[in-house]
């Protein structure tokens, strides 16, 4: 019989996290004078509980029993034989995917949004704030936030806002509150609005907002959530990579090549660290983070510092960046639309464990169409960009005559993004092109700042 | 721990539907003559293998291999233990639902679009017509359209049409084509455009508009399909409630209380008639079909002779019913808004098996949110008219201090429906009550008709 999931009960879930931390070497966030940053001196914006993960080299760290249980509103995910996909393409290739889906927000962001709102109730906060791309992150915090009691604010950014409407409304089901980004209620917004009233608004603008409501609040019971980017966000992710080692255990399988998208890093390096820590290991795998052409921050960006915010609120980190003020052309990948990169995944990238690849998103719409019809999920636009990189691995399989194992993540339905859709049905869906000259604008901002070591992990 | 969900494997999904016609009497389809109709008179609408499914008797019936790997896209589905909504309600009810939201359309509904998708294949037939209300069934036949490579035509409820504007979009993804109905495009829809250009559509308007089209194409390659109210529906949504048992008793628990939303009938025919089978055969249990009260075909409406469409396409079936010329009031829950009802229930409702309920549209939602915020999952507006009885029957049994299992069906989510979720947080949704002379009135057009008789099974 042709089945296509291996599942994995409740009980076989993952009880403890992985933390990559243990096994890389990583250049510290610095602070405005070049020294490292405290953890101390990020009290204002994240609980004491959630800095402590952020630092921590710890390789297993225990999942809460509360969060095991919000999990298992959706988790374990199903891995998936892509069978239809294998037979459209006829190809040698063995094709599985972690279907993050299935979660009521639609993608693989409460892995992290669930313990962030309960390592925040467990400190006694009342109220979140974050940003969001393309209305997951938002949404995922507030579906969270309404499972442990907490209050939920969401910066969104402007472009996504006006494109996917219906995101606002998600979050409100789910009792959170939405503005577009940049807005009139903070300083970082007014300060953009007055500059560029028509602003599409951006990941690092809107991060700049939700950081200050949350550090602006003199309750001291607000805090900020990031969505991506973080150590402890990566670490939260690492579920996804943990149950998929388990599930293709279960078949005798391991892959040869790892792809997921990458905006932030989170869906890619929670599909890949747990297999990352192999090939440190010295077992051969090719790993490809997928960006949009239109971003290029692993492929066209250099290692740099940089702030991860447009205003500057946050530290230095260790990045791959297009630098703090660029504003990415308005893609409908909007998860994807941010001039940073986790600092884990850049220093991966930086050391060559890692082999970034860029697609455009006209590439990624007809990869996602193809999918939804062979596998039946209408994939998000993010997660499409990978789907462009699965088929273009599995036609070199097929040219090659080589039995590979794909294994991708299928971080997100498009369900929210059906404008998308109609879009590139209509012919509508441009291709940005960046010049080098604009790039090498959009770089200058860092040109002053401290540069990170080269670092090798093994 | 407190997980939620009772997992099957895929091994362990049911190998056949269970088949309520080889346990109940039911009164013939009659002609236009006021004889039985022959099932080959339906053979220019149904290819024969449906049709022969849809008059046998045999108690079970195999699922071919082909279904059954599409259906392990999503299935076997999880049964839920509602966790939150018990805590939130402080019942001692246990209450458990089987999530059919997470297949790629979003809800019940490929249950039967698959193998009607692949039984018109095996037949030779290129192309499937059919209706929709709010867009989940066209979506379910554009989606297994897909999988077996067949073109896909939908009429859509023009309310919903306007309403729900990606619901179009997602058919086309799987490459589907749909068009609001009444349209231009048959006579029956002309017909009713010109008498009322600004009429909102039916369900029963729409079934004229897709028969006529399969029935016009002179090729012989064009089949209709029925998303609901046939035997051969309600038959292989039966994997729903078989699929509830064998989870049931992994935990030893058997439900006092079983419940789900009806239009036509099969998302709750699906979960409820393998249960219907232990009621007939001496088990007590309560089961209640829920309807809208703007549309109360059950609770209202009398068992009687009436065509299935408002043109008269159909032979007459006997069931409950409005009228086949009404147009129910413009509820967001369009998949309730048909004037009929299968013929099974109806057979069920009118010897006292089921006991039918209503409630209204704001009623459905305030449950619908309390729902979203304690399992998480955001609901379809059809769905939330189950999950308003849940409400009342888990508070009943704390009035009670009665431990009742209630077991109930997530027929399908509201990710394409949030537009109902803004206008009933801006205070905008409409309760309609309908008239007893407008029932009266609607129900004069099957005065003249023949009478079923009322037959009894037990």
């Amino acid at each position: 019989m042709d089945f296509r999931k291996i599942t994995l009960t409740e009980e076989e879930m993952p009880r403890q996290w992985y933390n990559i931390l243990a096994d890389i070497k990583m250049n510290p966030p610095l602070g405005p004078d070049g020294q490292p940053v405290s953890p101390d001196a990020l009290s204002p914006v994240f609980p004491m509980n959630i800095i402590e993960q952020e630092v921590s080299t710890e390789r297993w760290i225990d999942i809460p029993e509360e969060v095991l249980s919000v999990y298992s509103i959706w988790r374990p995910a199903p891995l998936v034989r892509a069978r239809g996909l294998e037979k459209a393409l006829d190809t040698p290739a063995r094709i599985y995917f972690k279907n993050e889906s299935l979660s009521p927000p639609g993608s693989h962001k409460p892995n992290t949004s669930v313990p962030q709102a309960y390592y925040n109730k467990a400190f006694g906060i009342e109220r979140m704030t974050t940003e969001t791309g393309a209305g997951q992150w938002g949404c995922a915090l507030a579906f969270a936030c309404a499972q442990f009691g907490i209050e939920c604010k969401v910066f969104m950014v402007r472009v996504s806002f006006d494109q996917k409407p219906y995101r606002k409304s998600m979050m409100e089901v789910w009792g959170g509150k939405c503005v577009a980004s940049p807005s009139l209620e903070t300083r970082a917004g007014r300060a953009i609005l007055e500059k560029d009233p028509d602003t599409p608004g951006s990941l690092g603008i809107a991060i700049s907002e939700a950081i200050e409501a949350a550090v602006g609040d003199t309750s001291g019971k607000t805090r900020y959530s990031l969505g991506s980017v973080l150590n402890h966000v990566m670490l939260h992710q690492t579920i996804i990579g943990l149950e998929a080692k388990k599930q293709l255990e279960k078949v005798e399988e391991y892959p040869d090549v790892i792809i997921g998208c990458a905006g932030g890093g989170s869906n890619f390096a929670g599909l890949a660290f747990p297999f990352v820590y192999d090939k440190i290991h010295g077992r051969q795998i090719e790993i490809y983070p997928v960006e949009p052409a239109a971003c290029p921050t692993l492929t066209k960006a250099p290692f740099v510092y940089d702030h991860g915010d447009t205003a500057r609120y946050t530290p230095l980190l260790p990045m791959h960046s297009l630098g703090h003020a660029f504003v990415p052309p308005p893609v409908h990948a909007g998860g994807l639309r941010y001039h940073g990169m986790s600092p884990t995944v850049s220093q991966l990238v930086d050391e060559g464990l890692l082999s970034p690849k860029a697609v455009t998103q006209n590439e990624a719409m007809a990869a996602g169409i193809l999918l939804a019809r062979t596998e039946g999920i209408i994939p998000a636009p993010e997660t499409s960009h990978a789907l462009a990189q699965v088929v273009i691995e599995a036609k070199k399989a097929k040219e090659e005559g080589k039995e590979k194992v794909i294994l991708f993540n299928w971080s997100g339905h498009g369900l929210l993004d059906l404008g998308s859709y109609d879009k590139y049905f209509a012919g509508e869906l441009v291709d940005f092109e960046l010049s080098d000259e604009a790039i090498a604008e959009a770089e200058a901002v860092y040109a002053d700042f401290p540069k990170p070591q080269h670092l090798k992990s093994r």
